[in-house]
């Protein structure tokens, strides 16, 4: 059932350690098939070296499992509440990435200062607000997806120009087109958050990229008049 | 004698450098069998590289070496004091992991401010005091191991619940049920104490988990109701 | 056509990865065949580990590719208007390498405070105005390459001595008199970063070196009284 | 001639990529027969995966080269003066290990703040007063190593209790009884200065050890009462 989907999964997840994006068990990626209203999840708390293929965990957009011997990951339910409300993503991923959760933790936004972020995030990469104890309490991984879509929703912001978040207290989530794209741009929010880092505490001071930087960047990459490698539209290798 | 344990307390030593844990050779992880009343413990100042499972040297509960050519760790008299004050612990490590020795140096308890903390350590991870200069003078290695039980003590921290310490002005222990998760828990406190630092840094501000969340996360993976991995109570794998 | 030249430029990017100054195709590098007036550079978001010398782009002094399938850098116009501009240079590279960037974030200069930035940069390497609207939204390429000339010029600094350069809000752009020094002196900038950014988080004060300290180390290595290494004119093994 | 120490020699000089101590070819280690009164030295400027033993120069206390086909490490002549004022070293280090580098740009001294201090250093690891315009346009590289001389003589730190320094604006060198205990005290010096500066950073405030800690520490490892490690005058391992 869903074997290539499975394999794209695997290897997704398997891109989590070369990263440097995960410590022991400590991430998931998940991909769905829209056409059938199912997703692959990695397994709960599996080492990467010991995963295959074969242990991903096919779960349904009411979260059930479907097919799978091992337990999915305990993230499940927020996979499910964000593929439900970003009909348009094909793949989500969760790591604890430390420089994120620096971020998280000191419940700030992850400002955009830069083309290197300018290239992926269409404008910061915002904090959600915390769970209150009741959200907590009752079914905490299903709020932690409902305080992420309340986020983008609440901010006006386009989850598809800024496909990641942080969740107060908690850590980073990041989504795309594919399972791949979902862990580029997770590794993309590391790396933006080291630099953002160093940078505020360098200057102290606002340095959020004008407007006309942050559009001329970010459609370098996307969109119909995108340039940047070799398959988009405006590309010289398709003149 | 104690063939099994040697091997897991050696196996367990080998992670602290593929965990960068250790630089050169300032580590050491012991194992107990408390049916028999010994633990096997790492020989001092033997490089990771040379080190086999035959090395390691067998002590009872009076810290005195009952098998072995090598010398024990420096720090047996303090593993010693922490396996009879924990009678329910089964493995012990001590390294000098560079951010946990940097809150140990600046005297700070690493706090917990997110879910990577909370999941493995209900509540702060506390530094120790000073050890004055009688206790240093007499007898440093089992002052150390009594200023560690005295800090959970003193401030009613439970050590499962918790299981780690920095000592002041020197470095953190872990310990756990198996030498295997102390060397865990030694792991989590580093990447915790990195994390904290930045977001310390950029936060300057108290920025603790709730009571709820920590009880969320603890509980998660800890206890009768943990849903966490694959062999938890209510994990799905075991519905 | 041009061989050798691609065969060198390819063997400079891949340092790229090797030094830790890329993430994923976050850099490029070219060199120039001064003589034909033409250049050679890495295709644009193509992986280094899928990158053959075959796929290199030759492009001439207007910025024309006149051979190559692929589509060369976006950043080509850039380094079309450096080698015009500076026509004693041999090599062009650009990444965004993090600390380099949390400097060009902070739109700090990367001061001189030490003999390892003397040893390669004849004073601070400079950060560039940032661009404006109208420079971002007519030719942004060719613009980033003429603020890069307009800094030197304006500060009367010479492009030999100080081979390096912060594009403020964007990142780092090196040369060199072939591709590998232009690599070589890109590792150095963020080296310098790195260590510039502890240096002033510590003591935040002014600690540039005096002249006479910069001018030792920059011509120990440099120029015609070089002693430095195996090739210099003073070194002892050519005495 | 001097084949074992060349050997030695070269094998401390590869230590220092392994511990990431040099970046491209930033380091040299040399050692010394005190007996023949002669030194071997890395020469000038080469990569370290070119090396061989028999690259290495040997030079005498006079700092004139006697046998080598290789211009010696352009620190040849700092080295011939600490071997001529610190008789009884047997092996010199000097590195731009990126954290000590800060230190010495700050003009501050590493301070002895924990046990990872304290088990190889006995006391803080100076910085030097910054060379005058004077000596750096006179013999550069002798005033080096006559300024760390005279630090530790102004400050009466004895050089075998504290084997390392910081030059003022340049960076570190460390020496010790052998070519490798000089490297395995440059690493500490590195390790120390990282820890230090989160520490620091993180307490603003003056955490020295106090004075029995350090006295505990440095004789668990040195001198005739030392008990760490299996080869010292007390561990069990000699009972």
């Amino acid at each position: 059932m869903l074997e290539a989907l499975k394999k794209e999964v695997y290897d997704a997840n398997m891109q989590l350690p070369k990263l440097d994006l995960v410590t022991f068990t400590w991430g998931n990626v998940s991909g769905i098939d829209r056409e059938k209203g199912l997703f692959v999840i990695k397994p709960s708390g599996v080492d990467y070296d010991q995963l295959t293929p074969a242990d991903m965990v096919v779960v349904n957009l009411k979260g059930e499992v479907v097919e799978g011997k091992l337990n999915p990951s305990s993230d499940t339910p927020t996979h499910t509440v964000l593929y439900n409300a970003f009909p348009d993503i094909g793949g989500i991923v969760h790591t604890h990435s430390p420089w994120a959760v620096s971020f998280a933790s000191a419940e700030m936004d992850i400002p955009n200062l830069n083309t290197t972020a300018a290239d992926t995030f269409y404008g910061d990469i915002p904090v959600s607000e915390a769970l209150t104890k009741a959200q907590i309490e009752t079914a905490y991984e299903d709020e932690t997806g409902n305080a992420i879509v309340k986020t983008f929703a609440d901010r006006g912001i386009d989850h598809n120009a800024v496909p990641a978040v942080l969740v107060a207290q908690h850590g980073p989530f990041a989504w795309g087109a594919t399972p791949a794209k979902a862990v580029y741009n997770a590794k993309v929010m590391e790396v933006v958050a080291e630099i953002d880092y160093h940078a505020l505490t360098l200057s102290h001071r606002d340095s959020h990229v004008p407007q006309y930087l942050l559009d001329k960047h970010y459609y370098r990459k996307h969109g119909k008049n995108a340039y940047y490698g070799q398959n988009n539209p405006k590309s010289n290798a398709h003149k």
